[in-house]
């Protein structure tokens, strides 16, 4: 990757406690977990924070900090399959561990930006909602004595929810009537960074607002030199659902409106067996970035390209056909050839189904005299090569 | 890939009957099965072969023929860990379905065998055994009213048994003493293809082993036209230890002999919803070619190559530096930057550490001037670039 992070593979089956321990609550409920032959409980991964946080934990030592990995797992999910959700899915995981501060934070978001960019979608297309943890508790803190975790709980909800039923949903959990408006017009503040970080700069706030702002306020200030601020949004609705995140946390999306969050993530603490490490990362899933280049068109094509497909006047020349074959690949070049006993006019065919852009055509002649005809399939022009010059030709 | 096979993906889980009834005795006792939330018998799927067979038969009409198929895909066996067993691994499956006939099977082995020279394996390191299953059934039925399949189960085990433990097992399944010594005879035949196939041609044989030799002489004449018969020998003593073998059967081995099959496959049936059609492939799993790779010092180093690492001589100029990385990865560089904030000399030492081919290097006077000072890792050598033109430099 042009980002410098390192690919790394990890087991798909965990003990059933790493998930379960580390998890919000929703997600523990959709674990994919069973006994195994000798009854131990194990659990098919549902995401791979825990089990990073595992293989870093268990492997620092011999580490270079700050660490750059990503990996693209399936992940399993016991839910209602629905648009954008489904049980079996693969998710892109982007991760720094072990220091960089906001400049780790700075360089993942960069990245998932970049990510969309290549999929084709510009910042009319998507955006990039970008909060803080402390801010928002710190604000929290000075609203209610309600549990500041309980509140992210509903505002996480807040998209599925209706003013009415959002408003319930805090009074629920023992918010004042007033508490709950408050509440509200926090979670309702979205603009342009630098507006957004004007505003809450004129705020009074306690120290854990101000240490979070501050934060906020030098990632975007990074994201910036990056160049993909105007991808980016500061939106205080964004608490992301998981309880491990501890400072800036974002969740990208279409512009539109109507889908989930095509990657969602932010700075957290890696806990296994007791020793935590700073980090930060997303998670990236294929089904709700499938949805969204499907309706906008931008789905990418996966046709195979064959460079060459190598054709057979008559069954005789079968044996020189194999050896012309055989050439072409160890040189490189994608080639293949009609296994059945199809007719030339039906293998030149298949040639063009395939989208190979030469068929070699090799006749009687062309065995007696060591040479085999090239056809440009796309210009109809053909040569004639000798079967020892194969090397140098533009296959490709 | 250059011999034109497709990439599919498959389910990881699937109903346990697949596998169960599919796959022969051994592989069905190590099914990694359990019971889901709603009570079905899932399992983590052990092999590929039925898998496919399900989307073959499911989309056939759709699908032109024969197809070919290639996945890579994690695989999962509840048996003992071991020297080249895991319970979780992953297996390359090649496979072409739907017709092709020798044609198909001679292209199948040359692409493992192709795989295997590619992994720095010659033809004095590793070897393709060649067999033919109705060869061996008709060879069998000749000498014995035994169940030609129980015959192969102890063939199949032969390598693992002593000369005497291998007479037992086959006295155990009902052949006399003289059928054991002939069946012996027969799975001790194994040499260059030419002298095996002279040899058996001379046999007197009964249709079904003769239309068996037939097969097998075909496909190694047309591996001979591959260029790929030195790798390979007549092995008798393949016949596999899956059911749904029906012709030719093979495995590569590592010459030094120590170390179970690199790959091993052949022709069959697919058979999915009572549908039959025929197929060849074969699985190569990662944990042999690991051992013998690492046995051999010939395991690929998958060290990270990056190709620019940015460096800053004093923290005021980061912006400059954001600015640059991001031009660099946006023209398709593998570029990285130090996230911390350590001293210019230790920047240094981390572009070399991470095997970066160069260092640009920032300072006042850069950002000033609007250029940068690219420095050759390699070479020592410094030249001063302007910032708009670091898209004519030659990064890789």
């Amino acid at each position: 990757m042009r980002y410098g992070f390192e690919e790394i593979e990890m087991p798909i089956l965990e003990r059933y406690e790493l998930f379960a321990q580390k998890s919000g609550e929703e997600l523990s409920e959709q674990l994919y977990n069973f006994l195994d032959k000798s009854g131990r409980r194990l659990c098919l991964r549902a995401e791979t924070t825990p089990i990073i946080a595992r293989i870093y934990v268990e492997n620092e030592r011999s580490l270079v900090k700050p660490l750059k990995w990503f990996c693209i797992s399936r992940l399993f999910r016991y839910e209602t399959p629905q648009k954008g959700r489904l049980r079996e899915f693969f998710q892109l995981n982007i991760d720094i561990l072990g220091g960089g501060g906001n400049h780790a934070t700075a360089e993942v978001i960069a990245c998932g930006i970049d990510i969309c960019r290549d999929f084709g979608l510009t910042s009319k297309d998507s955006v990039m909602l970008i909060n803080n943890r402390k801010l928002m508790e710190g604000l929290v803190q000075q609203i209610t004595t309600v549990n500041a975790i309980a509140i992210f709980g509903v505002i996480d909800k807040r998209s599925k929810l209706s003013p009415e039923e959002f408003q319930n949903a805090l009074l629920e959990i023992g918010t004042s009537k007033q508490e709950t408006e408050r509440i509200q017009a926090i979670a309702d503040t979205r603009g342009k960074p630098s507006a957004i970080l004007e505003q809450l700069e004129k705020t009074e706030m306690n120290e854990l607002a101000k240490e979070g702002l501050e934060e906020l306020r030098e990632t975007c200030e990074i994201l910036d030199n990056y160049g993909v601020l105007d991808y980016c949004l500061v939106d205080l609705s964004i608490v992301r659902g998981l309880a491990y995140y501890v400072g800036v946390v974002f969740e990208a999306f279409d512009t539109r409106g109507k889908n989930r969050s095509i990657l969602g993530g932010g700075d957290y603490t890696t806990m296994y067996g007791g020793k935590p490490a700073p980090a930060v990362g997303f998670g990236f899933g294929d089904t709700v970035i499938g949805v969204i280049l499907e309706e906008r068109a931008l789905y990418p094509s996966f046709e195979s390209e064959l460079d060459v497909f190598v054709t057979t006047v008559e069954p005789s020349v079968k044996p020189t056909a194999y050896q012309i074959l055989s050439r072409l690949r160890s040189l490189g070049v994608k080639a293949d050839i009609d296994l059945g006993s199809r007719k030339f006019r039906k293998q030149l065919q298949q040639a063009d189904r395939r989208g190979a852009k030469f068929a070699v055509i090799i006749g009687p002649k062309d065995v007696e005299e060591k040479v085999v005809t090239i056809k440009n399939l796309q210009s109809g022009e053909q040569e004639t090569v000798p079967q020892d010059q194969l090397a140098s030709f533009k296959w490709t």
